[in-house]
């Protein structure tokens, strides 16, 4: 199965960080999370274990080497690395840049927000997006 | 750095479904989400980012492998991988089996709940966790 009709993430029209043949990356315009991530597999794939043992290795791959981008230049103070997929069942991973002081630290992001964040500490954080990805960038062209 | 005092998992006294030198699996005892399960990491290290090559790839591994257990027993509509470790930064992944009727689907299981999930299925999910800590054991025992 290559794509299936109505999935947002088979029809991505996003701008990509990174697109190669197998997976793109997002930097994931999040008014909260400046420096959210996506790895998007391009095929219509449920779960990590319905791929090839291949593919998986090039996956967790990739989702190292965003994780290394985002802490190299986002520098938070946590990672959250989760792949979900109950709404849009297309294999994506998220990895997001966790702050004490974001919208709902320590608890995940998908929770009830505890806070309103500092408007002048996201746009220093916005600040960052082009230097990540350049930093993305550089780590899958070769 | 092995070993951090107060920190709950390196202190682990949860009943394990399998141990081995560098990592446990266990299965969380969620009343809501029966073969909810977590795979923790023996030092305490933050990101699966500060890991070496070789135990990244074993973490990656042993998510996989338990996937594969919750899906042949559990068999979930979805299942959803996720390491955040914003409370207790010492890297563990929960792997978690989603049902159309659970208490948060198609919502990440730490929004808010939208329902009360149907107490006779719980029951019946609850039933398969003893052949779920065996399938977990025969994937990691040699």
């Amino acid at each position: 199965m290559t794509a299936q009709a109505g999935c947002e993430l088979c029809e991505l029209a996003l701008p990509v960080a990174w697109a190669g043949p197998k997976f793109s990356v997002i930097i994931v315009d999040d008014a909260n999370y400046p420096g959210f991530c996506r790895v998007i597999w391009r095929e219509h794939v449920r779960e990590m274990s319905d791929l090839a043992r291949d593919d998986r290795l090039l996956v967790n791959e990739a989702v190292y080497e965003v994780e290394l981008a985002v802490r190299e230049v986002m520098q938070p103070l946590k990672v959250n690395v989760a792949s979900l997929g109950n709404v849009v069942p297309h294999l994506h991973w998220h990895v997001i840049p966790r702050y004490a002081d974001d919208a709902h630290f320590p608890a995940p992001v998908w929770a009830q927000a505890a806070r309103q964040p500092d408007e002048s500490i996201l746009a220093a954080r916005r600040a960052l997006l082009p230097e990540l990805a350049s930093a993305i960038a550089r780590r899958f062209n070769p």
